[in-house]
C-alpha cells in the first residue's frame, strides 16, 4: 500500500506519514534522534487550513467489505482519474478515504454510483460524497487498517520502559497520543460534508474546524468542533447603479443569536434526518452558544456544530503557532496534559477541573516566563503583525502575526526534561491568591476578583478562561506539582536503570496518595492505570459539556 | 401598463390576458361571443406544466414600495435583460411577478442584489428569487393591481341580472371565478421556489403542482397543492462497468412513508425558519398522507406540500382533459359547484358534505350519461392512449390519452341551460340505492358496499371517493336537485324580463327552506348572502383538513 502524503500540521523530517505500528516506531526513532527540530510545522495556520480543505474536497469516504481487494479497488476507482492517496480504517466497519487528484474524478465517480434499490427497506436519497462499495471478488485476508485511536496503556508505559531517557519519553507521548496524519484527514472530510450540507441552502457558508482538531494540541480521538461561519453572506456588496437597489427577502428575527438558532436547526434537523453515517444528532440550541452534537459512526467522531465562532478559531491559530514556535512546546503540552489527566487535574466532564485550555495556557505563560524565554507573547505577536493580520472579532482585537517565518527562534535552550521540572517547580510557588495569568504580556497581574484561579482570556480580556476552578481543585494542582517536581528530581539525579520498569515519566504517571481519587491504594497494578490512561483516548461516554466548549480552543 | 402574456390553460381568443375590471368585461363579452369555442384549449397537459414551469423559473417575485414608478423599475430591471412579462398585485403589500426572457437575467439581478444589512435587526441569509425593490423616485399614485381574489357577491349578482339568458350567466360565474393568467403565473412561481429549496437536498427531486391549480377547475383563491417527487432520483442506472459497484450511502427506513415524513420534516423546517414570505407553517407528518402546510403571505396563497402524490398528478390530468374536451363542461362545472356551495352541499371544511371532486365526477358522469355523450368514458380514453402514455401506479392502472388533439369532438349539441336542468333532473331520480358511480365505464354499476354515495375512484378502483358523505347529506342533495330543475325550468320558460333582479342562475343562488341551514328566512337579503358566498373566494378561515386532502385534484 503506497501512501505519498502531503503533510499539513505535523510535517515530519521524512516528508512522509507512517500510521502503521511499524511506521510509529520508525518515527519515534527519528523524533528521537532530530528531537528539537523535526516536531514542528512552519507553514501558516491558514495555508494549512486551505490545503487541507482542498484535499478534502477531493476526497470522499467509502464504506468497504472487510476483504476487498486493494489493488482491484484502486484500479477501478482510477477510472474515475489519478488517485492521490488513500487509507483504510475501521470504525464501525472498514472504510476508506480516498483523495483524488482532481475535483472532476468525484463527479464521475458519483455520476457512476446508484442509488441503493433494496426491494426490503427505503431509503432516504441525500446524495453525499459518503459511499458504499460492493465487490465479490474478496481476498482472504481483511485490508490493513489505520489506527483511530492511541496504543493501549500497556503498550505505551512499555513504550516509556525502552526510552533513552525523560526527553525521549516525552517525545514518545507525543508521538502515541497526537492526531495522526488520516486522522486529521477524515476529520477534514467530515467537516468538508457537513460543508455540503450547509452550503445547499448558504452557499456564501463556510465551515471551520477549531480547537484540538488544528490547534496542534489534539489527542487520536478528541471531539471534532465545527463552526459555521455565515457572516461571509453579508460582504455582497454593490454601488446602487440606479435610484433602484435590490435587496434578498429574508426573514428577520431578534437577534444574532436567533438566527444561529434557526439555522443550526435547520441543519440539526438534515443531519439528524439524512447525514451519511452520522448518529446521536442533539439540538443543544438553548445553550449559551448553541450547537448541534452528533456523532459521525463512520468516522468515529464526536462532533459538535456551532454558529459564528470566529474567536475561538483566532484562538486555535494562536495555540497553533505556540505549537509550531518551537520543538519543545508540543512534548511539554503532550507529557503534562497525560499527567494531568492520570491525576485528575483535568477532566472529560465539565465542573471545577481545570480544562485542557487552562493548563495549556499555564504552560504557554510558564514558557514565556523563563529567564531566557521558550516563547514570545501575545503582545509580541501582535507587533509581528503584518497588514493583513489585523483581526478585530467583536470589539476584541485579535491581532498577531501569521506568518511563522517572522518570528525568529528565542535563544533558551534548556532540555525538556528540565523545562518539565521548572514548570512544576513555578506553579508549586506560584502565587495564585495575588496573581492572575496573561499570556498576552507574559507577565503576573494583580487579579481582577477573588476567582481561586485567574487566567485572562488572551483575546476576550476580560474573561477569566478558568473561572470555573474551585480553590479545592486548584490545591491539588498545586499539590501535585511540588509532589511531582520532587519526584522527578530524584528520577533525574538517578542514573537509567535499564530493564526498571516504570522509571522517568512513567513514575510521575502513576496517581498517588495525595490525589484524592485512589487513596486506598499506594500503587495501582498496571491494568488498573491502564483503565484511567484509557480514558484519555476518546471521552466517549463522558462527553464535555456546553460550558467546557467555550474554553476549548 | 403593457402586458403580453403567452396563456397556458386558460388560452382564450384574443390571445391576450386582461385581468383589470375592464378586461374581465371585455373578455366575457367575448365569451359569450364566442361561448362553446374559446373557452377551452387544445394544449396538452404535460405541455402546459412545462411552459408554465420554464416561465416561473425565468420570473422572480418582487416586494416593491406602492407608489414604484412603473417605467423606471421596468428600466432598472432591463439592465439585467429583457422583461417578457410583469404586472403588479397586493398580498400584504404590493408586489411584482416579473418573467425574464432569459434565464440569465435572473441570474445577473441576483448577482446584484444584497443581502439586508439593518444594524437593528438580523437575517436569516438564505437567498432566494423573491427579493425587495427600494427606491426614493415615487409616483404620486399606487401602482394599478391586478386582481387575485375574485369580484364581490353583489358585483356577481349584478353582473347575472345583466346577462342575455342563462348560458350567458354560466359563463360569467366561470369568467368571474376561474384562476386569472396572473394567479396562475404566482401558483408555479411559489411551486417553483418551493422546489429551489426542495432541490438543494434532492437535486433530481421536482415538485408539481396538482388539484385545483392546474386542473382546469380551480377557482380564485383557491389552496395551492404541491407534491414532491422523489422517485426521479431512483431512475439513476447504469450497468456495473467492473466487478465494483458503488452505491450511496444513504439512512434506510422501515418505509417509504417514514422517508417521506423525513424529508417533508427537512423542507418544513427549512419553510418554516426561512422560507421567504412563508408563514403559519405547520408540519402535519402523521397524517395519513403526511404533508407541510404553509400559508405563502406574500403570494397569499394556502399551500400543501406532500411528498410522492402521482395519482393525484394522474387525476388532474385527467380532469384537465374533460375539462378542455368540450367549452360546455367549465362552465357546468363552475356553476354547479357555485350552487352547491351556496346550498351548503358542499363545504370547505371536512365532514359529511360532498366534495368538490366529488361533484365534478357526478358532473363527469352525467355527461357521458347523455343519449348522445357530451364527453368520453375514461376507458375511451384509455383506448385513445399511445405507447407514452402508459401508467401503472401502485399497481393502478392510470393510462389515457394526453394528446388533446386525438380525442375527437362527440356529437352532442344540448345548450348548456338543458345540461343544466338535465344534471338535476338525472340527479334527482337517481338510485343511488343500488347504483355506484363510475367515470371508467360510463354506467351504472350495482353499489360494491352500503355508503349512501358511492363514486368509485377513476383509478384506485376499489376506493368510494365520496365514502364521507352520509345518507343525510345524500337526501339534502336529492332534494336541492329537484328544487333546483323545477326552478330552473320555470325561469326557462319565462320570458326575460330585463331589470328583474335576480333571474336565472341567480335563483337557484339563492338557499331555500329546504336547505336546512337558513331555516328562519325565506329569502336573505344581498348582505346576508354576500357573506355566505364571501366564502366561495377563499376559504380562509376553515381550511379543508387532512381527510379531505385525499380527495382533491
Amino acid at each position: 500500500m503506497v501512501r505519498c502524503m502531503k503533510l499539513g500540521p505535523v510535517v515530519r523530517a521524512s516528508g512522509r506519514a507512517l500510521s502503521t505500528a511499524a511506521g510509529r516506531q520508525q518515527r519515534r526513532a527519528l523524533a528521537a534522534e532530530t528531537a528539537d527540530q523535526d516536531q514542528v510545522t512552519r507553514k501558516n495556520f491558514a495555508d494549512v487550513q486551505r490545503e487541507r480543505k482542498e484535499q478534502a474536497k477531493n476526497s470522499v469516504l467509502i464504506s468497504c467489505p472487510s476483504k476487498i481487494n486493494e489493488k482491484k479497488f484502486l484500479k477501478h476507482l482510477s477510472r474515475h482519474g489519478e488517485v492521490a492517496n488513500h487509507f483504510f480504517f475501521d470504525s464501525h466497519g472498514v472504510h476508506a478515504l480516498v483523495e483524488f487528484v482532481n475535483t472532476e474524478s468525484i463527479i464521475s465517480l458519483l455520476s457512476a454510483t446508484k442509488v441503493p434499490d433494496n426491494e426490503d427497506t427505503c431509503v432516504l436519497p441525500f446524495k453525499s460524497r459518503f459511499i458504499k462499495v460492493k465487490s465479490q471478488e474478496l481476498d482472504l485476508h481483511h485490508v490493513k487498517c489505520t489506527p483511530q485511536t492511541s496504543v493501549s496503556i500497556n503498550q505505551l508505559l512499555k513504550k516509556l520502559s525502552g526510552a533513552k531517557n525523560i526527553v525521549d519519553q516525552a517525545h514518545i507521548i507525543l508521538d502515541e497520543l497526537q492526531l495522526t496524519e488520516e486522522s486529521i484527514r477524515v476529520r477534514y472530510l467530515v467537516s468538508s460534508l457537513v460543508s455540503d450540507i450547509a452550503t445547499a441552502y448558504f452557499p456564501e457558508a463556510t465551515v471551520h474546524l477549531y480547537g484540538s482538531s488544528v490547534n496542534s494540541f489534539g489527542k487520536m480521538g478528541c471531539d471534532l468542533d465545527l463552526f459555521l461561519n455565515l457572516d461571509s453572506l453579508k460582504d455582497v456588496s454593490g454601488k446602487p447603479a440606479s435610484s433602484f437597489v435590490t435587496e434578498y427577502w429574508m426573514r428577520q428575527v431578534s437577534s444574532g443569536r436567533v438566527a444561529q438558532q434557526k439555522v443550526l436547526s435547520v441543519i440539526g434537523e438534515c443531519i439528524e434526518s439524512f447525514g451519511p453515517g452520522c448518529t446521536e444528532v442533539h439540538k443543544i440550541l438553548s445553550a449559551r452558544c448553541p450547537l448541534v452534537r452528533f456523532y459521525h459512526q463512520s468516522a468515529g467522531l464526536h462532533c459538535d456544530l456551532t454558529a459564528d465562532n470566529e474567536i475561538a478559531l483566532r484562538t486555535s491559530e494562536l495555540l497553533y503557532i505556540f505549537g509550531n514556535i518551537d520543538s519543545r512546546v508540543r512534548p511539554l503540552v503532550f507529557t503534562l496534559r497525560c499527567w494531568a489527566r492520570v491525576h485528575g487535574i483535568t477532566s472529560s466532564v465539565s465542573g471545577h477541573w481545570i480544562t485542557n485550555f487552562s493548563l495549556t495556557t499555564m504552560i504557554l505563560f510558564f514558557l514565556q516566563k523563563r529567564n531566557s524565554p521558550v516563547i514570545p507573547t501575545l503582545d509580541q505577536l501582535k507587533n509581528l503583525a503584518g497588514k493583513n493580520d489585523k483581526r478585530i472579532i467583536e470589539d476584541n482585537d485579535c491581532t498577531f502575526v501569521s506568518d511563522l517565518s517572522k518570528i525568529k527562534p528565542l535563544e533558551n535552550t534548556e532540555p525538556l526534561d528540565t523545562l518539565l521540572i521548572e514548570f512544576m517547580e513555578f506553579y508549586g510557588t506560584f502565587d495564585f491568591s495575588k496573581n492572575c495569568i496573561d499570556i498576552r504580556k507574559g507577565v503576573e497581574k494583580n487579579k481582577p476578583d477573588s476567582s481561586p484561579l485567574y487566567i485572562q482570556n488572551p483575546f476576550e480580556q476580560s474573561l477569566n478562561i478558568s473561572k470555573n476552578v474551585n480553590k479545592c481543585q486548584l490545591e491539588r494542582f498545586v499539590h501535585l506539582v511540588q509532589e511531582g517536581s520532587w519526584t522527578l528530581q530524584k528520577q533525574a539525579s538517578q542514573p537509567l536503570e535499564k530493564g526498571k520498569e516504570h522509571w522517568g515519566l512513567a513514575s510521575i504517571l502513576f496517581p498517588t496518595d495525595s490525589d484524592g481519587l485512589f487513596r486506598s491504594k499506594k500503587r495501582l497494578d498496571a491494568n488498573r492505570l491502564g483503565s484511567i490512561l484509557d480514558s484519555l483516548k476518546v471521552s466517549n461516554n463522558n462527553r464535555k459539556t456546553t460550558t467546557q466548549k467555550q474554553t476549548k480552543h
